[in-house]
C-alpha cells in the first residue's frame, strides 16, 4: 500500500462529531469528506481508503481504486450488501468504547426485566406501595446469541451482576463460567434461556432468525414468569410481527429493542409505546467518531508498514 | 448460652414467605411466631433469641430474658430506637442474596441515569427517533456514601460496568480501584461526584444528611449535565423537601429513591410521578427469609458452641 494515500469519508453520522474528531486526525493525509458540497463531483480514483457508514450507492463506482474499506460501525451489513463492493479487505470497527457502551445497554435491559421496572412504574402511576416477589439474578439465565466481541463482554458483565449466562455462536466458544452451544445446539440453548439477548450480525443466515418458532422454544417456566427478548444486533434479524404476536399472546413476557426492521421505526409501529417493550433508537452503542478515526489510523499504519490488518470481515460468512 | 433455647419471631414480612422458610428451619428448637393468635399473650420469658423486623413496642418487656436480638434486615434502626432494647448483642443480617440484590438495584439506577432512560421514554411517547449524545460510564463518577458490606459490593460492580467510583465512610477504607474519603473528606468527595449513591445506615449522625446544603456541593459540570441522587439506605437520611426543591431548581438532574421519610410513601407525595425520579417501594434488597433463617441458625450454632457472634452492631455507633 502506498504511504499517505488519501482517505474518503462517507459517514452518515452527526456532522458536529465528525468535525470535532477530524481535528488532529489523519495528519499528513488528504481527507475527502463526501458530505462537503465541493467534493460532490470530485474524481475519487486516487483514494486508497474509504471510511463508510451507509455509503452512497455510487461510492464504489466513483472510488475505483480503493484498497481497504473501513466500516464506521461494528456491523458491516450496510456495506456487504452493496452490489459494487470491490474485492478488497473490509475492516470493521472494534473498540473498547463501543463494546463498553453496548454492555451498559445490555446489562441495563436485563436488569430492567429482572427488577420488574414496568410493573413498578405502573404501580407508581397508581401511587401503590407494594413490594413484588423478586427473583435474584442467579435464578435467571441470560442466553446470548452471538458471542463475538460484544457478546463476550456482555456475558462477562452479566456474570458479575449475578446472572446465569449461556452463549450460542456458529463455532463453539470457550468462555469462562459460561456454558456455550454451537449452531447445532440451538434448541437446547433456547430451552434453557429466560432472557434472550441478540448480538448477531445481519447475514443471510441470521435474517429473520428471531421469529415465532424460535420464541416458542424459549424456557417457559423460568423465574421471570415468561421469556424476554432483547435485541441490539440488527433489526433484520427479527420478525416484528412475530415479536408483537408473541408479546400479546403471552409467549414473550417482555422485550427490549434497539434495532428494527425499518429504521427510523415507523410512526405507526405499536412498539413505540407497547407496555411490555423498551425501545431505544439504534443507540445501544454509538460509534465514538474520535475512537473510530484512531482505529482507522492504526490499521492504515499497519498496512502501510506491511503488517496484516485486524478485524477483517470474512466475505464468505458475511461478518 | 443454653443449647436449643426457643426463638421468637416478630417479623413484619410476607406470611407466605415465612411459612415456606420455616419448613425445615430451626430443627430441634421451639419457634414462637408472634404473628399467630395463640402466641399473643403467651409468656415469652423462656426465650433466649428473637428475630425481629419492626418489632412490637412491648416485645422486649415481654421477652425479658433475651440473650441475642437478630435483625431481620441489614439495617437495625428499627431496633436500636426502641426504648426497652436490652443490653444484649444485636446481630444484623448480612448475606450474599441481599447484597447481590442491592447491587442489581444500584447498578440499574446508575445505568438508567447514564443512559438517559427518561429522555428516551419521553421521545418514545412522541414517537421521535433521535439518538442523544451519550457519555460512557468511564466519564461519570459514582460517589458512594457508606462503603460497608453493600457499598463495597456495589462499588466493585459499578467499576466492572466502567464507571469511575469513589467512596466515603466514617473510617477511611482501602478498596481496590476506588479512591476513598473519610468523614473529614466529605466536601472533596462531593465535589467529584456525579451520581451520589446513599448506602448509609440511619443513625443520629446520618439523619437528614442528604439535604440542600449537601446537594449544592456535588459536581455541577459532570458528563450527565447535573448531579443525580440515588438512595437505598434509609429515608430518614434524606430531606425530601430539599430533594424536590433541588430537582425543580436544577441543582439535581435526577434521583432514584427506594426509601422515604415516611413509608409507605404518602399518596400526596409528588415523588410518585416526578418526571426526574425513579421510585421503588423499599424493594431494593428484600431479605430472603430462607437465607435469613439460615444466617440466624449459623449464629446460634456459633454462640452455643462458644464462638463469637458475627455482624454484631456497635451500640455506640448505632449500626
Ligand atoms: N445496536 C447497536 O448500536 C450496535 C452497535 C454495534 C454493533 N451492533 C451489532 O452487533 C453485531 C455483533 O458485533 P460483534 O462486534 O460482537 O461481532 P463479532 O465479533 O463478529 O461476533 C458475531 C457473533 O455472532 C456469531 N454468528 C454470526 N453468524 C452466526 C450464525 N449464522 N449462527 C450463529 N452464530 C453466528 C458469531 O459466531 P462465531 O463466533 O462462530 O463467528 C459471533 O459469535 C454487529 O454485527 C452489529 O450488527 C449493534
Ligand atoms: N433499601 C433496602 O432494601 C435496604 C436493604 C438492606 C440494607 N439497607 C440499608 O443499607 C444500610 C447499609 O448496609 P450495610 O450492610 O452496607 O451496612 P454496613 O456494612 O454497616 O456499612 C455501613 C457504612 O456506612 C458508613 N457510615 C455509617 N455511619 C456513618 C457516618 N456517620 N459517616 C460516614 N459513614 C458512615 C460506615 O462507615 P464505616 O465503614 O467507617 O463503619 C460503613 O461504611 C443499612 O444500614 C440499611 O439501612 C437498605
Amino acid at each position: 500500500m502506498q504511504k499517505n494515500s488519501p482517505v474518503i469519508l462517507d459517514l452518515k453520522f452527526d456532522r458536529a462529531q465528525i468535525a470535532t474528531a477530524l481535528k488532529g486526525a489523519f495528519a499528513g493525509r488528504e481527507v475527502i469528506d463526501l458530505a462537503l458540497p465541493a467534493n460532490r463531483s470530485r474524481d475519487l480514483s486516487g483514494a486508497g481508503y474509504a471510511v463508510v457508514w451507509r455509503p452512497s450507492a455510487d461510492l464504489f463506482a466513483r472510488a475505483s481504486n480503493l484498497e481497504v474499506v473501513f466500516s464506521g460501525g461494528a456491523g458491516v451489513d450496510h456495506v456487504m450488501t452493496l452490489p459494487a463492493l470491490p474485492d478488497v479487505p473490509v475492516v470493521r470497527f472494534v473498540d473498547p468504547t463501543l463494546t463498553n457502551r453496548m454492555s451498559e445497554w445490555v446489562v441495563m435491559q436485563c436488569l430492567l426485566h429482572l427488577r420488574q421496572f414496568k410493573a413498578y412504574e405502573a404501580q407508581n402511576r397508581k401511587r401503590l406501595w407494594h413490594e413484588l416477589a423478586q427473583p435474584e439474578a442467579a435464578e435467571v439465565t441470560v442466553g446470548i446469541m452471538g458471542t463475538g466481541v460484544l457478546g463476550q463482554d456482555a456475558a462477562r458483565k452479566l456474570k458479575v451482576m449475578g446472572f446465569d449466562v449461556i452463549g450460542w455462536s456458529r463455532r463453539k466458544k470457550q468462555i469462562e463460567g459460561v456454558e456455550t452451544f454451537d449452531a447445532a445446539g440451538l434448541d437446547a440453548f433456547l430451552a434453557r434461556t429466560d432472557i434472550l439477548v441478540g448480538l448477531l450480525p445481519l447475514t443471510p443466515d441470521t435474517t429473520g432468525i428471531f421469529n415465532a418458532s424460535l420464541f416458542k422454544k424459549l424456557r417457559r417456566k423460568g423465574a421471570l414468569g415468561g421469556p424476554v427478548f432483547v435485541n441490539a444486533g440488527r433489526g433484520g434479524s427479527q420478525v416484528e410481527a412475530d415479536v408483537l404476536a408473541a408479546l400479546d399472546g403471552g409467549i414473550l413476557a417482555g422485550a427490549s429493542l434497539d434495532v428494527f426492521e425499518t429504521e427510523p421505526l415507523p410512526l405507526q409501529s405499536p412498539l413505540w409505546t407497547h407496555e411490555k417493550v423498551f425501545v431505544t433508537p439504534h443507540a445501544a452503542a454509538a460509534s465514538d467518531v474520535g475512537a473510530l478515526f484512531s482505529h482507522v489510523e492504526r490499521q492504515m499504519d499497519r498496512i502501510e508498514n506491511g503488517e496484516p490488518l485486524e478485524h477483517v470481515v470474512d466475505r464468505a460468512a458475511g461478518y
